[in-house]
C-alpha cells in the first residue's frame, strides 16, 4: 500500500454518511432510554460544578458499588479522561516522590487509546501477550514485579473476550502484595454474555467505568473513576481542575437519570446485542475468517490478509468502516464493531465477502 | 497559622450553601440566555461527535475571527481542557523531535492553574513579573528567548488588568520572529471597560476562548482553541481522540445557541459588570486597601496582611470565600471575584471591613 495511505482512528470517530456502513468505533445505535431526556425540558443549571462530579450522581453509584461512599468516585469526561488523569495522578505522585520512569504493563492486543495514553503520561509501556484473547499468567506475573501500573480490560475492546475470574483473583493478590496500580476498565461490564461481571477489588484498584456503553450515552461523555485509594481520588480531583474542571453539569444529570433505570433495560438490551454477536460471529465463520468467539462487549478481531489495503479498500471502495488491528497491537487483525443493527451487519458482511473473492482472484 | 489549615481552591470551587459571600470562582451568577435552553426540549442526540467538534458550532465561530476555517477550532471542556491540550500538544511535539526539557514563560501573578498545567505537560516554568499588572516588555524579551511557549492572558485573571496593544503587538513580533507559541487566553475579550478586544494574530499563536464568562455557562463546560498552525491542531485532535473525545454534544448545541445572541446582549452585561466593579474598587480604597483599578474580566487583587489568616478566617468566620494570592504566584495578595450582585459584593465588603477592624485592635 501506497505510504500516503495514512489512516487513523481520530479520522473515522463521528463519520457519518449515505451508504456507509461503520464496523468502526464503538457508538451503540440504540438511542438511550427515555428517562435520560425527560430532564432537559425543565432543566437551568449553569453554575460550576464540583469538581469530583455532582453529588447526587456519585450517591447513586456508591449504591452500585461494595464500600463505598459518594467520596470514593471522580466523575470524568467520558472513560476516556478517567483513564487519562488516573494514569497522569499516578505519574504525577511518583514524580513528587522522585521515583525512576514508572512502566505500565498492558495486555495486548489493547484498546487503541491504552499506548498513546501510557506515553502522553509518562510510562514506559511494556507487554503480555494475550493468548486466546486471554491473559496468560506466567507471563503476566514476570512482566508486573517491575511496574507501578497495569491496564486491565474485561470484557475486551478489541477481542470481545472475558478474562477468567481466577486470573483477576491472582491480579488482585498481586496488586495487593506488591502495592502495583490495576486500573481496570470495566466499561462493557454490563455487556457480558457468558456470565455475571466480576468488580475487582483492592486498595490499590481503580475502576474506569462510563455510561457510554450500558446506555448509548457514548457523545454525551460521563464516564467515572471509583477507587478506596484517598490520596490518588484526592490527586485526580486536583489534577481536574486544572485540567478540564466539573464534567458538564447537565451530562451529569442526563447519567443521574439513567441511574433510575429499571435492571430489566439492560436485560433487555444484552438480548439485542447477543443476537448481533451471533450473527456476525456466523457469518465471519461461514467467510472463512479466523477469529474469537466474542464472550462480551461488541468487537470481533479476525485474522484479515494485508490489513491495511483491507481498510483502505473497504472504505474507498466499499463505504464499509472497519479499524487496522495495528492500531490495537494486532497487526494481522481487523477490529469490527457490531454495535449495528441486524440488517446492516449483514450488508455490511456482504460487502466484505465481494471483496475477499474479488481480491482472492487477482 | 497552623499547617493543617490547607486551603485549595479546588476545595471552594462549586461550594454554595446559606449565608455564604463567595468571592472564590469566578462564576458568574447571571444566568445564560434563554436561547441557550430553547434547545432542550427536542434534544435526540447521543452519538459521538467529531473530535474536533460539532461543523455548525465551528462554523459560527469561523464567522468571529479573521482569515479562519471551521478547522482552525477545536471545541474543548473549557478552556482549561484547551489550554492543557494545547501545552501537551506543544511539548509532545516538541518531544518527538528529540528537544531538551522545554521552557514555558508565565506572567506573575497568573492564573493559578497555569504553573500545574505547565509543570503536568513537562515544562520547566519560566516567570517575568508584572509591574501593576502589566508586562515590562524588555523582561519579557529576555526571558522569552529561550522558551518554545508563552502564556498571556489579558484581560487578566486574577489582576483585571488589560495589556497595552503595543506590548501586543511586540509579542505578536517576536513569536513571528523566533517562532514561539503564544497561547493567548482571552476567556475575557468580552468583558473589557477600556477599550476593544485586541485579537492577537499570527502563525505560532493559540487562542483559548470560552462561552462561560461572556455567557454565563461555566458549569456546562464549552471552550475552544483557535489557530491557524495546522501541525498543532491535529496533534491536539489526535490527543484529545484519546484523552476524553469529543466534548459533550448537548453543550455544544448549547453553545451554539448563545452564537445567535444579539451582541446588544453582551453590551448589557457589560454595563452590569461595570457597575459591580465601581462598587467593589470604591469600597475597597474606602477600606484602606491598596489594589489596581480593573480595565476587565471581574477580579480584583488587594494587598493583604497575613493573607492565609485572611482567607481561613473570612471563610471559617465569616462565611466569605476569598482565593489566596499565592495560589497565583502573589503572595501578599488576596482574590476576590466579583461576580455577585451588588447586594452581595456590598455584604461581603462589609464583612471584610469587620474582620479588619477586628484584626487591626489586637
Amino acid at each position: 500500500m501506497s505510504t500516503n495511505r495514512q489512516l487513523t482512528a481520530a479520522m473515522f470517530i463521528g463519520v457519518r454518511g449515505d451508504g456507509i456502513i461503520s464496523f468502526g468505533s464503538g457508538q451503540p445505535d440504540l438511542p438511550p432510554p427515555k428517562e435520560v431526556y425527560d430532564i432537559l425540558p425543565d432543566y437551568n443549571g449553569f453554575r460550576y460544578g464540583l469538581i469530583q462530579g455532582q453529588v447526587n450522581l456519585r450517591e447513586a453509584l456508591a449504591k452500585q458499588y461494595p464500600r463505598s461512599t459518594a467520596d470514593s468516585f471522580v466523575i470524568t469526561n467520558g472513560a476516556s479522561e478517567a483513564l487519562d488523569l488516573a494514569l497522569r495522578a499516578i505519574a504525577w505522585m511518583q514524580k513528587k516522590k522522585g521515583g525512576r520512569k514508572p512502566k505500565c504493563l498492558l495486555c495486548r492486543p489493547y484498546y487503541y487509546s491504552y499506548l498513546p495514553l501510557v506515553e502522553y503520561a509518562g510510562f514506559e509501556p511494556v507487554f503480555t501477550d494475550l493468548v486466546e484473547g486471554r491473559i496468560v499468567y506466567e507471563d503476566f506475573e514476570r512482566k508486573v514485579r517491575d511496574c507501578k501500573v497495569v491496564l486491565i480490560n474485561s470484557p475486551s475492546n478489541p477481542t470481545g473476550r472475558v478474562e477468567a475470574i481466577d486470573t483477576l483473583r491472582q491480579i488482585e493478590k498481586i496488586s495487593e502484595d506488591l502495592g502495583i496500580y490495576v486500573l481496570s476498565d470495566e466499561v462493557y461490564k454490563d455487556l457480558i454474555y457468558v456470565r455475571e461481571n466480576y468488580l475487582l477489588k483492592g486498595l490499590h484498584v481503580v475502576t474506569i467505568n462510563s455510561f457510554s456503553k450500558t446506555f448509548g450515552m457514548t457523545g454525551l461523555r460521563v464516564g467515572y473513576l471509583w477507587s478506596l485509594d484517598n490520596e490518588l481520588v484526592k490527586t485526580v480531583i486536583e489534577m481536574k481542575s486544572h485540567t478540564s474542571m466539573n464534567t458538564s453539569i447537565i451530562a451529569q444529570e442526563m447519567a443521574c437519570a439513567a441511574t433510575t433505570v429499571p435492571k430489566s433495560y439492560i436485560d433487555g438490551q444484552i438480548r439485542i446485542w447477543e443476537e448481533r454477536r451471533d450473527i456476525i460471529y456466523r457469518g465471519m465463520i461461514d467467510l472463512g475468517l479466523d477469529l474469537w468467539k466474542p464472550e462480551g462487549a461488541f468487537y470481533v478481531l479476525p485474522k484479515i490478509e494485508n490489513p491495511r489495503d483491507f481498510v483502505w479498500d473497504m472504505f474507498h471502495e466499499y463505504k464499509v468502516i472497519t479499524y487496522l488491528g495495528e492500531w490495537f497491537g494486532a497487526p494481522d487483525r481487523v477490529r469490527f464493531s457490531y454495535a449495528l443493527d441486524a440488517d446492516k451487519i449483514e450488508e455490511g458482511l456482504d460487502r466484505v465477502g465481494r471483496y475477499l473473492k474479488k481480491r482472492s482472484r487477482h
